[in-house]
């Protein structure tokens, strides 16, 4: 659709903003990549090869089909276009794909880090040029139908046969099949498969394994392999999330992944050095989801809901005048304003994490793991978060745009449900909170053997004795209320513990009964993480008024925490009532500031219209005009008489009888 | 799917449950009601008429057509099995739809309704047998594309032609288009259409008009009349939720629904005695919403939750024992448990506020309209909080059951998508917030003034000196302290009008400003009456056994809030520290206790494995053999290639380079 006027309601929104977008958009997306990235969605744009059905008209099946055309669209463009580092192809997918990931996602994010992770040299050159070609299509199958958190509890196997140097793959029950991996249903014809690895009778525990699933010129399964589609889901039915059941599959002894482990030919297994170093891609792609999953579908949400929200006028403010942008009441100034501060905050933090994990993978290059548990431990808690936080967020700016937030062609639906999954996979968020809180336990007990604590959790040795906030709620008693806070009901968690100890409760019997408490810790520990970083990621910034406008956020970020868990703060009697109005007035001021800097600031997420995929939250402003003609070319709309009507209730013959 | 056997697991809990689940049954839904929509159930059940596709296969215009067939059925059916009542015809409704809506449902809960309460006597005749008889297919058509919340700022017109005795409805700019109404789009071939009434001139307000749209016989739109489908939303995609384009439509005067207001030949209006009476269609669809949408639909979900929890384990409490269910997680107790009180607690104060309601109705029958303020703010509030809270308690139910609960066979991305509705449908929550805190700031107002106040919110002048809440965390101290909060935070937020009218501002502006403060009143207000009817509700219950768990029940709901929200109780010292640990050690005490009956109160909601549509949540618990029959019939696994693959991605001729 063509419009080029820009809503006027919009316009002025962007011309009385108090900074330039372009700039912010520079910071948080570099300037360089920001160029290239738009380069390429225009390249997508103007290619009339990836002009395609509304999705939301067909069925499953067709659904599919769309994604496998894009599919070998993408395969054809990345090469004609010479496109070829990972952040280039993933610009280059996300325009394709918009908020529907494509089939062979896991081939890029877990299948072809796994070889590079795991493989050995002679692996790696053995598969790698085959799958960067994508001759291979690979996935990564450990979940099963009827176990994902426990990674012990798998019941795939992988017998070691001495006396043909293979291993046999089975799946002795149902609820060993493999279930959900993304692309193994259809898709895929190679899989890494964690399975237990049986060796003369001994379970050494999951490894993985190089399993071919199907002939690789015709792409039927080949024998003993049986897979296929497990339905649909909440989002992400462009991909054949998949099942997987191996009849005594034989693959050779090499097709264990032998970077880090091996199994000799006479059966010896080696171990690997250090049993953390698994760690290491999850801590990986849970770094990397929060700037790209998380982040990103939350700052698209918010760019569609405050957009809309300034060009719906609904209401009067006072009677007789005429109706207000709905963004110009409070309630919807509460309701929106915090999630723009929570999608920044989620942006730095997890660059923080991105580039902390960076630091210390190039520690274990150089044999040093000891900062391995506590990036596991932080990260964990991290995703748990900020997945959790941002689906909260992103339905309410959903529920904000009233009515049309419901529809489809708002774009808020389809953001909401990819959106979910990932509180869900990497790691089931409960279970992420009590792992970092597990983390936390540890930090305890190394305080009370007076050892040093690691950098990010330094704080819970450190006294806060005075709740600083005073009428001009300035940030860094904040961030000190934020990290007293931690450091009380992390202490206060290990009490619990003690106390369900000392009840006569074994070790893991008081681990579950202390499980409010410890998710408690988590949560807090990672909020004030998030603060800090927040906090660290602004300081350099040396444009005085984007430095204004991002203190602003976190000022409310902090604000609205303090607020909306203010009991945290009362029940040691750290923070006083006459404190706490006082955050209260400063959130409602901070309200009225950046309200005049809201659509600049989503602006600068920059996020082209294509992207976001909605017809209210366009960067024109038009919705109305937009809305409209989307719903004409609904398929409802070809007939003025609906074929169902005919054929069903019609026949009744209704109008006789009147 | 024919499972006769009872998962073992599940079996267990049943066989250990404290008390009888058909005597809770009874007790919820009434013995002869539940016997009688058995009755119905299974003869839906057992009829091959209603043997259908599956939903998530079709195209949005398959799953139209699937709905129309379904309707169709409907109407012979009730005729065939003599069903006459509007409960049991919704019982039947429910049976066939399942959670999906019916393309006529408006046709039955709106239209006919405002037919009744707006139409003369006259009318009535003329129009309401033909309706009954789904002759007149009927909608009931308010919200425009740019106009939803405030019923003023409609733009659709009915002008008074006295020289023809006709009104003229128009459709003046894209914006007035009639936008949502369900049924509009393709179904329908009447509405009531409601447009501002000016009469010589004068804009009398909005008005409900009588207008045809199709012909009865051919289901052609008449002259004048564009309408359609506006596209797929989120959920409730068999209904065709339609536009109309009204342009220059004329209709005899007396088709304005004439029972209220009147206007004669001359162009005379004649106002209604009550402006208010317009209130009690719309406290009638909340008051029954609640009940029927909000409580049900968390039933459902937490009924598939909790069953789902006690089939699937996963992990180990202790190292080299069997892998427990996960409903023995206190983490996931934490998370479900409380959702049973919640579903139970909106379920005792909806049935309260529709007895409140009728009691009313019989007042103003009497011509005593009181209590409508009362009941209108009250019902407004009570709409909101139980929709926000029902809507984050089905997601929190959906996330419990980890990744089957974010595929459609799960259930619960269906249920969730219904759900969420009710946020936005019948008055947007945070309007309905306000309209609550408007109410309460007269009965504020009221007090100053020494007037009496209505029974539900007589609280608010009582004194509650002192937190009585000791170790044992008794009901009594919990009700004073829910209503000592409410009448706190009321305060609070009449005494921030107060300042913010002394800083300067205007009323209208006080107002906007107060926004934040006003909506947490309404929520603890209401908060405290739901705890209020909860308790009223179960206190005549005479089974002991039943007695006793629906009281753990109730503490569990009100030591949740606590915790949750602990700061309310903090901020002016109401609640000590060691009171609130009382109340966190209460908590996990009552998760205990309740947990052996989770099965048992799940099963006394009494669905049916129909209504539920879930494989993960059938009453035999056999969640994984049913996972795996529904995974195989997925239109993906027809060919073991699919076209796609071979279309797409084959001719690259992969294998022959490897």
């Amino acid at each position: 659709m063509a419009i080029s006027r820009v809503n006027i309601d919009i316009q002025n929104e962007r011309d009385r903003a108090s900074f330039n977008s372009e700039g912010l958009t520079y910071i948080i997306h570099g300037e360089f990549a920001t160029r290239r990235r738009r380069y390429i969605e225009n390249l997508v744009e103007k290619d009339p090869d990836f002009d395609g059905p509304c999705l939301y008209y067909l069925s499953r099946d067709e659904i599919y089909e769309e994604g496998i055309r894009r599919q070998s669209l993408f395969i054809r463009k990345i090469a004609e276009y010479g496109l070829d580092t990972e952040e280039e192809k993933l610009w280059m997918s996300n325009a394709i794909f918009g908020n529907n990931s494509n089939p062979m996602s896991l081939h890029s994010s877990m299948f072809l880090p796994t070889l590079v992770s795991q493989a050995s040299e002679e692996q790696l050159q053995r598969w790698l040029p085959a799958a960067r070609k994508f001759e291979i299509m690979g996935t990564y199958a450990q979940t099963e139908l009827g176990h994902g958190t426990f990674l012990r509890g798998l019941e795939t196997t992988a017998t070691y046969d001495g006396k043909t140097d293979e291993f046999v793959l089975n799946s002795p029950t149902q609820t060993s099949y493999k279930w959900w991996p993304g692309g193994l249903g259809k898709t895929s014809n190679y899989a890494v498969v964690m399975a237990l690895m049986f060796i003369n009778g001994i379970n050494h525990g999951p490894h993985p394994f190089m399993v071919q699933l199907r002939d690789l010129r015709t792409h039927e399964p080949l024998p003993g392999i049986t897979c296929g589609d497990i339905a649909p889901k909440f989002g992400f039915n462009m991909i054949d999330n998949g099942f997987l059941r191996l009849d005594h599959i034989r693959v050779p002894r090499d097709n264990l992944l032998m970077k880090n482990v091996m199994v000799l030919r006479d059966g010896t297994y080696i171990k690997a050095k250090h049993d953390k170093l698994a760690y290491g891609g999850m801590v990986f792609v849970r770094a990397t989801m929060i700037e790209r999953a998380v982040y990103k579908l939350l700052a698209q949400a918010v760019t569609i809901a405050v957009r809309y929200s300034c060009v719906r006028r609904q209401s009067q403010l006072k009677p007789g005048q005429p109706e207000v942008k709905v963004l110009d009441f409070v309630t919807q100034q509460m309701r929106l304003l915090p999630q723009i501060s929570l999608a920044y905050a989620i942006k730095f933090a997890g660059r923080q994490m991105h580039e902390m994990y960076q630091t210390i993978t190039q520690d274990i290059s150089g044999g040093n793991v000891d900062s391995l548990p506590e990036l596991h431990g932080l990260s964990s808690g991290l995703k748990a978060l900020t997945s959790d936080e941002m689906r909260v967020a992103i339905e309410e700016c959903r529920l904000c745009c009233g009515g049309h937030g419901y529809a489809q062609y708002s774009g808020l639906p389809q953001i909401y449900v990819q959106a979910v999954a990932a509180c869900t996979y990497e790691g089931e968020n409960y279970v992420m909170y009590l792992q970092c809180a597990r983390y936390l336990m540890k930090c305890v007990d190394m305080i009370n053997k007076g050892s040093p604590l690691p950098p990010t959790v330094s704080y819970l040795s450190r006294e806060f004795p005075l709740c600083l906030i005073d009428q001009g709620v300035q940030l860094e008693p904040l961030l000190n209320a934020f990290k007293h806070r931690a450091k009380r009901l992390v202490s206060k968690a290990a009490q619990n513990l003690t106390r369900l100890r000392s009840q006569g409760l074994d070790q893991h019997e008081a681990w579950n009964q202390a499980h409010p408490y410890l998710v408690k810790a988590a949560k807090v520990h990672v909020q004030q993480y998030m603060l800090q970083a927040f906090a660290d990621k602004i300081s350099p910034i040396s444009d005085p008024k984007i430095a204004a406008v991002l203190k602003n956020l976190i000022l409310l970020y902090g604000a609205k925490d303090i607020i909306d868990n203010s009991g945290d703060f009362f029940e040691d009697g750290f923070l006083a009532p006459k404190q706490f109005q006082y955050v209260q007035e400063k959130f409602s001021a901070l309200l009225k500031e950046i309200r005049p800097d809201a659509v600049a600031l989503v602006d600068a997420f920059d996020f082209s219209d294509r992207s976001l995929g909605s017809e209210i939250g366009s960067y024109d402003g038009n919705a109305y005009e937009r809305i409209v003609e989307f719903a004409k070319k609904s398929p409802l709309n070809k007939h003025e008489v609906h074929p169902a009507i005919r054929k069903y209730l019609l026949p009744r013959g209704t109008a006789s009888k009147l």
